[in-house]
């Protein structure tokens, strides 16, 4: 029999971990299409990805809910599933609610500490008591359900932003840091740590620092395991990593980008808040002068709409000058759902890290970059060559 | 002191040549920015393309008009250029016009044909009559300016569509059939074969038949000359090989694509011949099925609205589905000058393309097929991929 | 106990017709808010409408299916609707799907008779013995019912234009051609004779040609009852004749109004044949010159892409110009469900005329011109001067 | 001959000044069509306005510069006027230039105060000296220019926020508050008491306070003349408000009404200052309650894109539910330039309040709602209802 295959989910009974469950589950019973899935073009048919049958879920959260209750309300909220899915599901969403953990809250700001039950968040009070507390429940969730390998992923809201230029470079000057209180890393970079120490694999969908310090690097080489991050690259992004190439391949000068997003999600009203908002703005924002190799003017606004739900909008304007300087004009909109867009690419993600995990591959995994808004140590952010990348990764 | 290199242009007067005109003389004269010609980019500063002031502007056109009323057209009616630059090039537009040929309008449809002056068309009555005509005023063009080399590219209006399939694959059984009246062949296919046999480089910009045929490729493999076409890839097509291929990158699946296009220059008012308009459309459209891998539905409308002028404005509605099936929309809306962005492409490919002769290149110059709506011989269509052949050829 | 009112719907299974049924039904049973209703807002609270539970449905249909199945479609093809309200309406279903007659497809077009079922549809071949087969269902409707009144209403597909002008204006010479077989009036007369004829009011929700001949007119009048028509304003149209006057007040010079429509239900399919879609695009159109005083370039086009289902998407460019012959361009994109905006506008309009059929109005009911896209007799297209008619009216 | 009257402009170099001069001396030498000016539909011909004939220009500013500068830079910057009309307006540039006097910063706020030269600001340190200064100044343009009459309007940029209602509410009482140098009134209200206080009446085209106070509404009173405003309706507000009412009528709720505004004028610098924001978006923002009964979330951006120059452009995002509370979206994009959308409606204001003022109307001309994004005096909202006021009230 195959392996069974590990997926911890932090953030567990959020949007895009509940949709992620759901459409596990939907390609287990094989009730769904594969529209979404990277993992499921021809290209990586043959190149040794784990079936889907593998994998088993847990993780961690620190709010009081049931992942039948979150899809309910993608139904009813946000027209996303359907009645008859969520039936089908019902008895595996309890078994799934039975393998979450509460998670913790150290410095994820007030916006998402407010959002937190009491019961589920850990009452630890230094980074390293949270760790430890991390590691054992990652410990029995492989040992209680026979897991070859567990696949640790970050898909909890945004924090505000950690500075981590400031934080030492080598991981002997880092570990006593976690021993402060007042220590300024906050949860994405505890689980990170976490999930490295124990040689698990750690993938960071959020822009939170996770396990992005330098030092943390250092524990991933120094535990022979793999990590990649950051920011889910889903919907406006990855619109501008296609259209960008475009303008500079043509060698029309892009005079202003203004992108505005619009929607009503939990992690809008998380982003509503302006510590955790810059955080995303930045990542949102960064990849336009790579590409590009000049600075434009740019605007990147993200707004909390109620009556969107999970359907995030966005209107793109892009001013941008061709032949004799002549101003010319693209306006884009993106209606997506945001959860729907990121699930498959948490599935993809922990595939392809899995096979990688399985080839022995040790740090950062840059041949990932396709996935995420900021991609870890690498500089390239043209999507289609970030995607030859992939291609030619899973093909060695 | 540098040769002198001819660029003669079929069309001369249109708004496509007349843009280009007026910003080869910009170039020559430095009075403009570099923005929107690819061969100025960075990566191709050291291959050893020619300078803007080696080139000599000649062509033909079968409209009684003069540069400097239509350069002075598109100011007042599109607001495109400005009066300072039209001033700067007032002498030069005279010198050019007299460069400046009858042409022919065999098989070009009754819309343009109306447009023609009888002062300015052909009166030879079998292709073979007037491919000896235009030699005759190719070679003029040549001695006459001194000129090491002639690069002759056709932009002039769309034909009707000629049904390539039926004509004869060699050139031994195609060349009678020139002798004939009433040959199928229509003007852009009779200029391609006088340059061809010239050992002259021909482009083709426009999506009418030009080289196409097998037979006709045959002749520039017989006297050691290069060619390329079809339909040069200035706005919406650009932008379908840009976002088609991260669709397809996602295995996102593209239900419908629909493009609306409206503009009001000439080439509007000729596409707006239901036997011209059919040629262009299967040009703007076949790509999307090659990047996909598979065809959704598409549409694609070209409108005459007057009002427009040359401001070619496209909206295209993507309906996809993502993960477990859900349907989200992208939609985009385009509003370019189509000569702003179709003049600099036009310089960047004489240019490629003089330097692609001088290295002794032979037939179809598939290297440059990210110029082209529907490249010939080549099935790429993603725009990023079709880049890299350009960068890799250019650097060889 | 207060009056029982019938509802006769012409294509009672459509997707408009489905959805008005539906919505009655969940008025009723006081399951849905008042969203989309004109005649509950608070200024017609007083004015002596009927309550939604004296309504009782009829109507007849030509396709062989079930209100349910319809229903169904529209939840599962167009995320319309939901689960839990159409298994409150399954019984009502049953009951309602028993009222329903075959109709006629005389002269409706090949598209249109190509969706009939020949179980379906009257087999008589004169219009005479159809509106006497017609009259005969009506009348059993009324009294196996025991209703005091009968509002018969036009929801099926769009028929090819019929040349009303070319009729007789009076009935005495009109009558006679009802016993032609090549007569070439079409549906929608025929179900508007019969309904004047036995003093039933009539509303065509259609762009078909229905009650608007003056002879039919004359009909109205002698048999004392009311009718109105045609084309209900759901969409693109109403935000024409809100955004005209704008520009029209504001003396902003139209230049060119583009409107691109795109939809994939069985209207849309229907449309699709030009001979259909031309009866709508006119309807369409027709308005903007009416309220700008002058004509200025217009395009309206309706085209059918499948993956839309109901979801109406419509695109409109209008480009003008403001002080100083500046030009200016507004766009819009409108995403509606098109049997959700009509089905609201046809409860309206049955209540609305059910009063006025109870104060004893006759003939036109040109006060209800704000429902339609070309009120019969008034030329008032300004959306809210229609509604201050409306308002005024009810006020009475 | 024809009375003269005088046009007295605060921010007479500014943009929307500059083009209204443009504008009138284009109408004086019938250089241009009316296109954008109210007072020219036909309905207005016979009401008795005066002719464009009639005006001469004068007024105040901050800033260093000259008309023609201005202009020029409205031509190169945002392609707006042509080279040959700025050619024909030269020497009438000049001789307006001498008819501009300095103008006061007092509590206009640090970004403006910024933009202003010192040789052009009065330098009086209470807002009574000013007053008396500013009387002079009109007072001198009468008397030198023999005119009948002077129209005072202010089309300067806009002021940070002055909360009006902490003000002594009648005049006696308000008039003490004047001699303070910490006055907390601004420019705007110090030029509306100085102009009306010479009976002349004062036009408000920005979002400042100006005499919108009770205790300056009396002083209008108490010297026999009228005044209007405030923030004149250009673009996004002119489109709510005629877009909302087609919500509000059809009962369709909106949820979600998002505004985002982008625009690279010296407007949009000084808006760029979140002080002098704020007082727009709320005058943006308040009329959406007004007409549709509720309060939606709505949202209303205005960022600086400096590479837009005068060019403002707006995307709206209207997400509302229709029956069966279906959600469905709206979405329109503006591109409009500012001035040019200003200028003509200056040129309005003034011709219909210098009528009014003949007919010997006193106090808030209510009846010029239309023009205003938040009337004075007025709740109506409606366009074409306030269109219809102005109708009634020239027409009598």
């Amino acid at each position: 029999m195959a392996d069974k295959i590990g997926i911890w989910l932090i953030g567990a009974r959020g949007g895009v971990a509940t949709t992620a469950i759901v459409g596990l589950l939907a390609l287990q019973k094989k009730l769904t299409a594969n529209h979404g899935l990277v993992s499921e073009l021809p290209q990586f048919s043959d190149v040794g990805l784990s079936d889907w049958s593998q994998f088993v879920v847990g993780g961690c959260d620190i709010r009081d809910t049931t992942l039948e209750d979150e899809a309910t309300k993608l139904l009813t909220e946000s027209k996303l599933l359907s009645a008859e899915l969520l039936d089908a599901c019902k008895e595996d969403f309890t078994a799934i609610d039975q393998q979450i953990t509460p998670g913790t809250i150290f410095n994820v700001g007030k916006t998402i500490s407010d959002l937190a039950d009491p019961e589920m968040t850990k009452k630890d009070s230094t980074p390293k008591a949270i760790i430890e507390s991390i590691k054992s429940d990652l410990s029995n969730f492989a040992e209680n359900n026979q897991l070859s390998k567990v696949i640790v992923m970050n898909v909890s809201s945004t924090e505000p932003t950690v500075d981590g230029s400031a934080l030492p470079s080598n991981w002997s000057e880092f570990e006593p840091i976690l021993e402060n209180e007042d220590c300024i890393l906050a949860a994405s970079s505890i689980y990170g740590i976490a999930a490295l120490q124990l040689g698990m694999p750690f993938l960071n969908f959020t822009p939170s620092l996770g396990t992005a310090p330098n030092a943390i690097c250092e524990l991933a080489e120094a535990h022979g395991t793999c990590h990649m991050g950051h920011d889910g690259k889903t919907g406006e992004t990855l619109l501008k990593s296609s259209l960008a190439p475009m303008f500079q391949h043509r060698n029309l000068n892009v005079m202003s980008w203004v992108g505005h997003n619009i929607f009503g999600n939990l992690d809008g009203k998380v982003l509503d808040d302006p510590e955790n908002k810059q955080t995303k703005v930045v990542s949102k924002d960064r990849l336009l002068g790579q590409i590009l190799g000049y600075d434009p003017q740019t605007l990147v606004s993200i707004e909390y709409i109620k009556s969107l739900g999970d359907w995030k909008t966005a209107w793109d304007h892009i001013h941008f000058q061709g032949f004799l300087s002549t101003p010319m004009t693209m306006q884009f909109t993106w209606q997506g759902s945001d959860s729907i867009l990121a699930a498959p690419l948490v599935l993809d993600l922990v595939r392809f890290t899995e096979m990688a995990s399985r080839r022995g591959e040790v740090g950062l995994l840059t041949d990932l970059c396709s996935f995420f808004k900021s991609p870890h140590g690498i500089e390239e952010n043209n999507f289609v060559r970030q995607f030859q990348l992939l291609e030619q990764w899973a093909a060695r």
